[in-house]
């Protein structure tokens, strides 16, 4: 059995005459993008030139959707009604749309960002607002999650839901991610990431900082672009996910062949 | 023969915690409506009640999208590029049909609001970048215009263009607007603008403030809601092209049926 | 003995083309304001306008810090650090004083709106970023707070507090206010507010729900413009404020001759 | 007779998550700033950082405000009344004194960013609108621009004046500059450009392309923290400057020994 995995990273988030990121690196190695809406990062100039670059590429394009909070890069908490959280993610949802139809493809999936992408794996109001508008706006949209609060609605929605496989993050041994204040818990180490990636999309497991080989899903690799170091760690993800047999698909295929067949 | 028309108007321009205009009592009036999409006015939640209301009523939505200027409510002009103009007017039209979609409706034509509406008339680059951006997004929307660049420039993309009576402004002999800084520019008698309107969509054929008929097209007629007054001149002008045996129909209906068939 | 207190408001709450509340009915009444600062709601012109209008009539202007919440007038909660909130409310304390310097007046106080304001009153951090900022512009500012985290860090960095009095909301018998989801929590009847808030100035003491009388203290009353009727409670407050003997005055003229002499 | 000269460049032009420009580098160069103050970069934090770095190294704050355009980083045109660009300017000095009090220093100088800073050479309007500003928050204020309508607004309403001296652009026979759009309009190279600013500061002349010696006033000279290359000229000129026996000194200094005695 061939094992099959996306490849997804943050592209699109700088701002006006400001870059973020090295997305020019990453084309070559992703199979889908979160791009950017323009509430944390992304004007429509950085959408269309980013929904552009995917579509030459056949890079999936998703939508990346935030608090609307430009000044702190939508890392900070807001205390949103659930409606708020549901029409800002419809807005941004519709934004991104309009240049995917300008450039001839579609957005395929959503993924919350920063502060919001945390909290609807754990707040549940949260997580159905932002379940609401993906449903309404287009029940083919894939929804991007780990598990958690979102994943849940999403599929009590009948929406597709991609689990995101986190690679270069130190599990404990009852499987949550060490907390990113702790020492140890981001790793580094291209060869390392690279290795967990490989057993996470073979094997389904990932080894904790105990030691436990803890199951996990994985339809799609996060990675990351924002330093020369992550470039080249997302590089040897892509090789050794390639030296080991893994087919690298977009997320819709990767999904239709893992789900629908 | 019947005459057709649509009877259009701004609605959706509160933002945040701000409203303006009186949105529901022009619902009992309107086929058409030119909603804000967060550039000069409207917020998520104002574009989702009002693409609601529209929705509930029948009444056709279109986008009104703006020079990015929230503090001068898009009535400044920015020298912007072409491109940007086209990709900031694809994302308003975009985020609009987010909230259409998950209303179980469409965005049927899109109005440039304000300033860029002022400017698309007379500036080519700023309409072919208009008439680009919608293109590029649907090609079945209908661009809203007054004789000019932008008509033009949609006509010249294949798109379906809908003629903007104007019946309160007075009209010099050669058939263009008297400037609003010149006394009585603007008329507010409710029987005048509706006896005006009659005449501009049963004869095609407007006053002038030297006595001339003027010929002029109209699809659709431009009403306001932003005084009790505006309100009460939108109802009698509706009343009186009733009274008058005219059709009142949302404009994708009034353009299909004169010029479709 | 003569009592003294000072009337505020909220005023210059409109944006751009947008007005908020009755800012001129309430020039009459009032001897001191809290003036948006543009994070919340105020831009420059209302800024300009706001503060032109307070030297033109003695009123005392006072910066009213919000989070940066345009679209949710500051009314939610956000999750910034401690050095955010202070450099958030130096940047606005600053803007504030340009126009109160361009008029020739200053300003004289600072008031945390909305949702900033209510957890300034029990978040010591928050309380702590807002009084640094204030001691570190000028420690002359009074700092308006209720009880709370804000009043204890003003008097520990040495500022001069202005307690805000409450006498539009019923008390528990503990002191603290009905929350505002509770029937009858905000009192609308002009004669009872203004009684209460004559026997809270010249005795000390409001009626509880359960008819206690409850200690208070009070520099300054708050009162409303958003309807004609806050309008015209606020009016009846200052007529029987004055019919008791109590004399009116702005703020700082307040706390100097309560405290100072 | 000894040479005087200051030495400036625009700093604090991040925003939020993004940075631009060196301005680490260029502390150890300059002896004043023009500090970006949120209309087209700069952010409470931005801004806090940067006055703080200017105050410990002893170099003095401006305030470099713009039209309020963040998405085009302040380089469009925008068609503001006079009454607009009046209160958007005092709203920045405003914002950035907050943060020089807070500091221990104090804002010496305004220069009008990117367009605004074109506009105001050649619009009268714009420049009066300036000058009132800076004339109605604090009239010792000094006005940085080159020669033109700003300078002359200035000097009619009794404002100290600080003439840019340009060394990095070619100069036409006329004395104006070589549009950008021109072949060798920018000139890069370290030892010609800091050539150029020596003869300027020490002789009160430029070279043009034509070879002519063109006369030109100098109290600052412009620099750039944008490109390594840019920082390596900066560094450059500093040191040919005091090679020539040039004393580089804050702006007001400058012009108080020039001018002052």
């Amino acid at each position: 059995m061939t094992h099959l995995v996306d490849l997804v990273a943050d592209l699109g988030e700088g701002f006006g005459a400001y870059t973020a990121g090295d997305d020019e690196a990453l084309l070559d190695v992703l199979t889908s993008a979160n791009i950017a809406c323009g509430f944390h990062a992304g004007d429509p100039r950085t959408m269309d030139a980013t929904v552009r670059s995917c579509a030459r590429r056949g890079i999936s394009p998703g939508a990346h959707p935030s608090f609307p909070d430009l000044v702190g890069f939508g890392r900070r908490a807001m205390e949103l009604t659930a409606d708020e959280v549901r029409t800002d993610v419809l807005y941004q949802i519709g934004a991104l749309q309009a240049f995917a139809a300008a450039h001839g493809t579609r957005v395929n999936h959503v993924a919350p960002h920063g502060r919001l992408g945390n909290l609807v794996a754990t707040r549940a109001d949260y997580a159905a607002a932002v379940a609401d508008a993906v449903a309404a706006v287009d029940p083919g949209l894939i929804v991007l999650a780990q598990d958690g609060e979102l994943a849940e609605a999403a599929r009590a929605r009948g929406l597709p839901v991609g689990i995101v496989g986190i690679a270069d993050r130190a599990y404990a041994d009852d499987g949550t991610l060490v907390p990113r204040a702790q020492p140890g818990a981001v790793l580094h180490d291209a060869a390392e990431i690279a290795e967990r990636t490989v057993r996470m999309v073979t094997e389904g497991v990932i080894d904790s900082v105990g030691g436990e080989a803890i199951p996990v899903e994985c339809d799609t690799v996060l990675l990351h672009g924002d330093s020369p170091g992550a470039v080249a760690v997302a590089r040897t993800v892509r090789e050794q996910l390639l030296a080991a047999g893994v087919t690298i698909a977009p997320l819709p295929e990767v999904l239709d062949r893992k789900r629908g067949s």
